[in-house]
């Protein structure tokens, strides 16, 4: 559309792409690190029952919960102009990815516990993460149904709009949150005594920590701002006129 | 203002008061847990530069870095008729109070490490927490220079406004982060053992963990929903006026 500020939101616009470059330097590195501290410091990956299947649990929950599912909310302010039904369906196949991986990562560490005998479910960690879980699941089914197959109404998706945009930053934060319980719950179990002592390992790993908030917040910033949300198009024009009417009124005493 | 959508839009008001007593309570209840924690299975509190000590930084953290800043954030929408100076103020002051507390939180922990010779700063959760603290000073020192004293021009306040929001939450969401990691450093170094057995301290934390977590997401939902945003006045048209200038351009083609 055109208007006196087209200046200034075209100037804005050519921002997107380094925040987006910048979301997956950050991210790519955080999947680099979580495989670096438990292929080399933690003695690598193996499907055995023990300490190296539990190692695939941190790198598949930062892969699917964290990466993946960042990338996934990303999508619609990456192809801002392209056709919104193939924008979904990547949209809903990113999170299907993100939710298989995670859980893989689940199974590793069940399995895990289950052949060591040690309890599930008794940490801050483990309460977190599986609630995060079970709310992206959740998050994921309804999202399909309504916005997808066999799709809601036009009233039933301009009042979910909001709520589902909302959930899905929110149980992206947790997931971040989880992860970093999860690695100081690691640490705690491995390197307790020598932590202190600021070992390499513990520098990489609290390292992780900040990339995986820093992701979080980069994401979190390219799909909040205004400016880069995704132009309408005639084929929206119904949901959208919908969705402006019942939100403008109040949008325009902000 | 009047529109089509004034009935929607006051009946989504009369669900506000519903949601800020749920953060209340979330709140209140985060702190009360907190305070048993320590004070119950703890020892309870002392400036003694021993153990005793330490436990009020996490009660001092968890009122300050958590409670008084989500209730600062609030206010904004608590009070949405108000004279608006007069809530600035409320929410400069009660973010100063935050602070104060942390600082108080802070030095406890550093009085503990320091007379147990214990290293100060190379957890996770110390990375984590004076990052965030060190934002949230900026944050606040920011915020007091351009919307309170001296005050920007109308131009740098209303470029400003939006980061000032973003990064008011995403730091708020730091604070939570941080102290889940705290919560799970403390539990590992003190009931380790026991902690897979499902002891009543282990349930007590894990539940404070859950309540911080529940607060957050209920403040992010108060101060996010647009239909809950201020209206306007006409003492803040100017500026008002020109973030609508702004910012209408993008936001219209939503």
């Amino acid at each position: 559309m055109s208007s006196p500020d087209e200046g200034s939101s075209s100037s804005s616009l050519k921002q997107l792409p380094w925040f987006v470059a910048s979301s997956q330097l950050l991210g790519l590195a955080a999947v680099i690190v979580v495989g670096v501290w438990m292929g080399h410091y933690r003695g690598g990956f193996s499907w055995d029952h023990g300490v190296l299947e539990f190692n695939i649990h941190p790198l598949c929950m930062v892969i699917g919960m964290v990466f993946l599912y960042g990338d996934a909310i990303l999508v619609y302010r990456v192809f801002r102009e392209e056709d919104k039904k193939c924008i979904k369906i990547i949209h809903a196949t990113l999170h299907m990815c993100a939710l298989i991986s995670s859980v893989i990562g689940l199974v590793a560490v069940f399995d895990f516990h289950n052949s060591l005998n040690i309890p599930n479910l008794y940490s801050l960690h483990s309460w977190l993460g599986i609630i995060t879980i079970i709310l992206f699941a959740m998050q994921w089914l309804l999202g399909f149904i309504i916005f997808l197959f066999p799709g809601g109404t036009s009233t039933l998706r301009a009042w979910y709009l909001p709520l589902h945009s909302f959930f899905g930053v929110t149980i992206f934060g947790m997931a971040v949150a989880a992860s970093l319980t999860g690695i100081t719950e690691k640490l705690l179990f491995t390197i307790k005594d020598t932590y202190s002592k600021f070992p390499p390992e513990g520098i990489l790993a609290n390292a992780l920590g900040l990339l995986l908030v820093a992701f979080a917040a980069c994401v979190a910033y390219v799909v909040t701002r205004h400016e880069w949300k995704r132009p309408g198009n005639p084929e929206e024009e119904a949901l959208s006129l919908h969705f402006h009417r019942i939100t403008r009124g109040d949008e325009e005493e902000d």
